[in-house]
């Protein structure tokens, strides 16, 4: 077979390459004399030497390739990188294509404009060492590790015409997330979404260990890659002349295979899982580096991992460095002025061809707006505060399959979660679209389409990881979850809220649609499951984060979660959490009163307030299950001090509490002191731990008067109201507490304690021997 | 090939098997009539159905197998269950062994204990749904998924003579961190190690939805296990008799293959590595459960996955419920007593051979204290406050060092880490013990071993999974990982902590070794990585757990670090949480000071303070670069206002702070205000978010006088000095705070804010013009 690459353009790609690795290893060394046009001095060397240059010669490689494949085919393509560290090889592919100084005009193409590219990388005030949101081209952190390419196949959903390459390292490999990421291929339809070309850049080591992918040897890498359903092209050696000419081909017949998959689907109906091609490069570590430093090692060992040459003490290393980009040619590639040599400029594509400039990748810039139906159409008709039930998630479920609809057109909005779409209660959306399947279906299977925009699959970082990348170029999603297992991704959260609070402060990158959470199945209601299922601590991790980004809502009522989801999923650049259960519970507010509520984040409800402006006690709750009971607590005092002047407060959106100087959200002084007081007990029933109402409200006047009930870790299989009881969160005990804390009652005490521990005692005989609760002990109807 | 099973041993197993199916079913539907002595009526059915089918048979089936194997070569097994929502399967195989009699005796093996054992399934104040700490034989809950391989390799790891059977859910398979999991064997040494038995139970479904792993194909799937290093054998069918045979032949030969790779490996000095036996067991879901309700199929679908027959207002379910416990045979299984038949308890294994009462799985039985040599010994030795700069973790790496051995011949320790621990500076462990590694080896690999005791591998989810397995057996080990990336599994420490609270709470559950994580790498010192390695949240996490469970450990110095680690690897039932950084650090205290400081968990540090019991402020710390700032702020102070009275406190434990009603650590209210006084303005310079201290002390006297500055999630590639300006944790800003909230330097304010600027914009000049920090500025040396 011939070379694919002729002699010509051999040598100009090669070229290339050496262009983008002089310029990384200028981006981590030099502060001056950036075209070497002096001897190198100590002068011209960083003080502080921060960067990776491991992976850094593999992913200019590949880059120049892609941009040969680009170029010849006029794709539009997306660059997404694992190793991400080696970040100054995608900042020198920008800055070569033109990318960069187009978004930054202060890095200009020429002698003084790569001073100051070098000089930035990773100084003071600079960009930082990583693959980060001041990347062009980014939407993928490389910071931690595990999801590029879960990353990758949410960017090709429902993107027909392009082709993600995914960079993953041999280090990431190892994480959990991708691991199963490999898996994705299953949820991917040739038709309707694009392709992901999965890269496994086995050079060898991590930061001091060899990788596990890199020592198991050929056939059973083979084995494994194929058994996660793709075709590997095994790419390798270390002599560049010919990885340039074996990698050339192997793109040219891995993009042939990829667009016959795609034709075979989409011109002639073939609906079999495709076998979808992949690269494995093994090329050696910290490629063209030096091969030794000190008489040890380097080039193809993880000691190439950060910077090779650290140590300028010794003067024999300052040699070593400027031997090592004078083997670049930087005077072949650039001219005097540190302009490219043309025909190299002309290798790379141009416009949003350019994977550094791909719209794709700066999501906001193809946003289109959901085509929201009028959410008062689903609302609960309720005669009054309390006198039906309803299932919160099972509402919005109707909701949600109407957006579903509303926007099956523009194919830019899909449901995530873990196999509980159906066991959260929102398979109302099955009516109109299915969960996709691209796997083999057997006949007893329901709702499974290859078509389907629910995407399930028992992975939380699947779904999360999905999500991101859908949203980071520019689609919509929800993801539905147990509340206790979204902390399985904690820290992919994380990583997504800083990436959106940098994003914040870079003109260029525009807004993109919120990552909402839909957390049900939460903490009061694991009847079934019991301990292992209840943790509310979620809200506690997203309140840490910059408060521009993060939003919690906690609905007590159906209508108030149509409120809240609504608002949601309208918003951009957000994190938005809301909880609500999904079991039948009582309904509060008409949709009206529920708008108002929602919008205000905090009221006081007046249906069960009788205090006049003058209460005793406020009896305040957020979360549905306190609700119900501060409500019944409520009922309860009415009943036994029939004089108490009662005040309820209802918190849906949790930021309200803080002061406005900590959050937007946040009331004023003012208007917190009119709902709470300033001096008047506060019984507060919160559906998370309590300590997080006390983090919020602690600079707030009336806060030593705050006493919070919530789950303090106490659980197992049991009823829903033992539930309640085990963590001090019931009517009986919050009715018990607002007493204790009205001076006025204080006669009371002894009585209403002994009221209590006699209650407590009843529910414990009765549901030991009945294995149910009692039956409902609240009469609902309100009296003024 | 003749049939391994007799034509009466198969009759007796598929009995035995039919009695724990039996027992089963009866967990999950009755409250009285155990033996179906009469027709069934509908007062006999709880009111409240949980549980879990779908599994169970399938592990009632392995279970009854893997008994013969234990009974017919006296095998010393382990049961792990991936799918340990099937938990009435191994109550029921504990019971009908005896071990749960034992252990309970309420439960006795009479048609009442019966009764009572079905009773208590899922019933309040009764036992959870799912394996749970009550269940005996378990070291894995069956709540959250994705952990039982690692936990089986934990289990295995220096226990040779073990063999861990391991079920993996093929729901389960699709987390990440199972994904991630068939990995382990690299890491797993024949000689050394015990054997890992996974057997992937295919039953094709999970809640609602197939599994990816059913839908692949056979080769596709055996190709992905072979990929992953093991040989697949393949147990399917839907007729118990063949399924029976093929089974029982399939783990004679697995057991021989085992045999054979110890044997080799022990024998004969093979050094490479084995491909380990596994099963695939694809069995219908719900297997001998009703085949159809309602007209729609359940047998072999994921309607069987939780109750197949749920709705008992339907007269014709009492019927199909009847027959299908019916179809089991109970009166042919137990005598009218309720009492098993002899040449079937014969079947099970005794004493502590029974899988549910292997020692191994209670490992607080096996426990043997750590033999720790004198940390003092390793102290660093300073002339006074602040003469000297150490790595922390450096000077820590030489005790672990000698912690590794002493504990050589024991093999009862050792070290986790994510790649990390020479990055971690600890690598003075490697001169006594390399890091496990069983691929392939190259010339240029260093301290790495077959006999390694240092666990590396790029994921946080099997470092902790093997840990975790490693102590639940009764051994010890620390977990060192970056700060940032331990949120990985934030959710995985819910379980171990959840699992930990509750074994408290069981009496023949003995204590076990403490889960210790050094989180170091930390927050303020990711000078290379930046934005996305910051988050120190994990300790805000581990705070919302139980009391008796959770420890955070600040240690301000490398002496206290010492302290505090060696009082960590002696602690039982724990999880402590030590924060560290790893870079050259001054230090404050003697080992003798540290040790006295540790003990405390905060004091004054008299030293720095001139306060004579009458501080104008308190300087109050946590953490390591949180107290050189703090006590910088000091100095600066005492230059500008020469008569300010300052008394410095530092927190070394965290939970000092809470209430003593809340933490067994907390301080009363007179410790407290002895060190923070009552009414003076308190600065406290924190490691953390800011928020936590105020969650931790707003209960205490002088809490409204706190001002707590942290990380408030500011940062990027930049200086260390920077980073604390960022988040306004610096010297300037802490001295500034100090002056503005003493009434009496009011006068200051302005002229105090002034320069505080001035200083900001010198340092922020300075370091974007040099990339680096300012030299150092305070003059550390101490006066009266």
């Amino acid at each position: 077979m011939p070379d694919p690459l002729s002699p010509d353009l051999l040598e100009k790609m090669h070229a290339y390459w050496r262009a983008a690795n002089y310029l990384s290893v200028g981006q981590i060394y030099l502060q001056d004399n950036p075209l070497l046009e002096t001897p190198l001095r100590l002068e011209h060397i960083k003080p502080r030497l921060l960067g990776h240059w491991g992976t850094t010669p593999g992913l200019n490689l590949l880059y120049v390739h892609l941009n040969r494949l680009i170029k010849q085919h006029d794709l539009n393509m997306m660059y997404i990188i694992g190793p991400g560290h080696g970040g100054p090889g995608l900042v020198a592919n920008s800055y070569l294509e033109g990318s960069y100084t187009e978004r930054y005009p202060a890095i200009e193409r020429s002698r003084n404009g790569m001073q100051r590219l070098f000089r930035q990388f990773s100084w003071p005030h600079g960009i930082p060492s990583h693959v980060s949101p001041e990347t062009p081209g980014s939407i993928h952190e490389g910071g931690e590790l595990g999801y590029s390419l879960a990353h990758a196949y949410g960017a090709a959903f429902d993107n027909p015409d392009l082709i993600v390459a995914c960079i993953v390292g041999d280090g990431e490999a190892e994480t959990g997330a991708l691991a199963t990421s490999w898996h994705s291929n299953k949820f991917l339809n040739p038709v309707r979404d694009g392709a992901v070309l999965p890269i496994l850049h086995l050079n060898g080591f991590k930061i001091a260990n060899p990788t596990v992918l890199a020592r198991i040897g050929r056939v059973e890498l083979t084995e494994l890659l194929r058994g996660y359903g793709y075709e590997p092209y095994f790419v390798e050696g270390d002599d560049p002349a010919v990885v340039h000419q074996l990698l050339a081909g192997t793109l040219d017949r891995i993009l042939a295979q990829i667009r016959h998959i795609q034709e075979e689907a989409r011109q002639h109906g073939a609906t079999e899982r495709p076998r979808w091609p992949m690269i494995v490069l093994r090329t050696p570590k910290g490629w063209t580096g030096p091969k030794f430093v000190d008489n040890l090692p380097v080039e193809g060992t993880w000691r190439a991992h950060q910077v090779p040459i650290a140590d300028f003490k010794a003067p024999e290393h300052l040699k070593l460095l400027e031997d090592w980009m004078r083997s670049y040619q930087p005077q072949d590639l650039f001219d005097g002025n540190g302009k490219l040599r043309d025909d190299l400029v002309a290798l790379a594509p141009t416009g949003h061809r350019r994977m550094s400039a791909n719209p794709h990748a700066n999501g906001g810039e193809l946003l289109q707006p959901l085509s929201l139906p009028d959410f008062h159409d689903y609302a609960v008709t309720l005669s009054g505060p309390g006198s039906v039930r309803a299932e919160s998630t099972r509402v919005l479920g109707h909701y949600l399959r109407d957006v579903m609809k509303a926007n099956l057109d523009s194919q830019n909005f899909r449901l995530f979660g873990p196999d509980e779409t159906a066991s959260n209660r929102l398979e109302a959306v099955f009516e109109v679209s299915g969960k996709e399947w691209m796997a083999e279906v057997e006949d007893v299977d329901i709702n499974l389409s290859q078509d389907g925009r629910v995407m399930e699959v028992l992975s939380e970082h699947l779904c999360q990881g999905w999500l991101e990348g859908y949203l980071l170029t520019g689609r919509h999603g929800l993801f539905s979850c147990y509340e206790a297992f979204i902390h399985i991704i904690d820290s992919m959260f994380n990583q997504h809220a800083k990436w959106l609070k940098v994003c914040a402060t870079i003109p260029w990158r525009k807004p993109i649609g919120s990552l909402n959470y839909l957390l049900t199945s939460h903490v009061w209601r694991q009847d079934h499951n019991g301990f292992s299922h209840q943790d509310p601590g979620f809200i506690d991790h997203v309140a840490n984060k910059k408060s521009d980004i993060a939003r919690i809502y906690l609905p007590p009522d159906a209508n108030c979660l149509l409120s809240v989801a609504d608002h949601c999923l309208r918003s951009r650049n957000y994190v938005n959490v809301i909880v609500a259960g999904k079991q039948p519970e009582w309904q509060w507010l008409d949709i009206d009163a529920a708008v108002r509520h929602c919008t205000s984040g905090a009221g006081i409800w007046r249906f069960a307030s009788n205090d006049d402006g003058d209460p005793d006690v406020v009896m305040a709750c957020a979360g549905d299950v306190p609700t119900v009971e501060a409500l019944a607590a409520v009922k309860l005092l009415r009943e036994y001090v029939p004089d108490i002047r009662i005040r309820v407060v209802n918190v849906v959106d949790l930021m309200v509490l803080q002061p406005r100087s900590e959050h937007p959200h946040g009331l004023d002084d003012r208007g917190f002191d009119e709902l709470f007081t300033t001096d008047k007990p506060v019984i507060f029933a919160f559906h998370g731990y309590p300590s997080m109402i006390h983090k919020l409200t602690y600079r707030r006047h009336n806060h030593h008067n705050i006493h919070v009930r919530g789950y303090k870790e106490e659980g197992t299989t049991t009823t829903p109201f033992d539930m309640v009881v085990l963590n001090d969160l019931d009517r009986y005990r919050l009715a018990l507490d607002a007493i204790l804390r009205i001076p006025r009652l204080s006669g009371l005490a002894a009585a209403a304690t002994a009221r209590y521990w006699d209650s407590i005692q009843r529910h414990k005989l009765y549901i030991g021997e009945h294995g149910d609760d009692l039956p409902e002990i609240v009469d609902w109807r309100w009296t003024a």
